[in-house]
């Protein structure tokens, strides 16, 4: 089984490839890829290996290849099937941000115990209450929840996923869950980051130390 | 200097420690913390010696010592003090969150380039134009920025926010930005989470096979 931190970077690998792409390159070698995820060129080839994806030492990797290669193995190339779980800010800024059709990523539909915001559509979303949740999904393969309720109704609503059969949860509650091993959750706490940004921001070697 | 995973740890049972003294417990022992963050004892006592903290091993860790030593630890007891670039959708969901004062931080200022946007308060923080940044940021001590901004916009804001002296940036935008070495940066991309759940969703032995 290909490790977290190799998918991981090869979803970056795959965002910064659009942006190359962008900018009309057709091209790119492993130290380039390796410069802009700040890794190393030889972590760059190691990854794309896992993908047989093989530069050309004189031309570099073809851009819109390796982006299918990518595509093909995290099997991105007929889009992510998501519901959301909580329609607060943060549920309504992922609907605002996921709903515009510009991503591979759809969000099929919503939830909210809230009943002024079930029965509404939230940026061309439909909202459900949560009773609706098995039905809803039914039949639809959704391959991941991205669960945005508040902490004290993380392991509830987690729970209801797990039953209702959705193999992965993106987690924004600033809670851990509890979850079988058959499912996958990844923690995504913005307090988190911004603390241990913080701190590191505070303990970098300064500037005008580093002249010294 | 203490590694990056050591201080997201930190950061990690600083929430769990909250959300156990929410629940009127006063000790927790290090299994039971390394059960809530899915780590082991040894390593959840091995990241609190850096703190000096050590449990009775009998009752445990005193909860309260605990979040007041992580709090020293990581300098968070005077509060983090943040700005934030970019009031789109995410943007205004940062502020709706973070603006209620019930966290320990805080966002001291608004940009956006939108003229619409500008000189409005929006959940309770004033938005500047970008031209005012170094105006506004003089004097606060800035810890952090949030960088919410589009993705073509990323590597320009960044460079107004590391001259402007800020030491660490959460970047939320869906691309990689450069910084002198002196500023932390910590990635926070919603799309690699979600494409990265999707992937072990698919790929995790499911229920019905680890029965056989």
């Amino acid at each position: 089984m290909v490790s977290e931190k190799t998918v991981s970077r090869l979803t970056t690998y795959r965002s910064l490839l659009r942006q190359l792409a962008a900018t009309g390159a057709t091209h790119v070698f492993s130290h380039q890829l390796a410069d802009m995820a700040r890794s190393t060129a030889a972590q760059v080839r190691r990854d794309l290996m896992v993908l047989n994806a093989y530069g050309n030492p004189r031309t570099g990797y073809l851009i819109e290849e390796l982006q299918q290669s990518i595509d093909d193995y995290l099997s991105f190339s007929k889009g992510i099937t998501t519901i959301l779980v909580g329609v607060g800010s943060l549920g309504r800024a992922l609907l605002a941000y996921f709903m515009t059709g510009r991503s591979h990523i759809r969000i099929v539909a919503a939830f909210d115990a809230d009943p002024q915001k079930a029965g509404r559509t939230i940026s061309g979303c439909r909202v459900y209450p949560p009773e609706e949740l098995f039905q809803q999904v039914a039949g639809k393969n959704v391959h991941c929840a991205l669960l945005a309720v508040p902490g004290s109704e993380a392991q509830k609503t987690a729970d209801q996923l797990v039953k209702a059969g959705i193999p992965s949860i993106v987690n924004f509650a600033p809670v851990r869950i509890k979850v079988p091993p058959t499912v996958f959750v990844e923690d995504l706490d913005v307090t988190s980051s911004i603390e241990k940004a913080a701190f590191f921001g505070r303990h970098l070697p300064k500037a005008q130390e580093m002249k010294k």
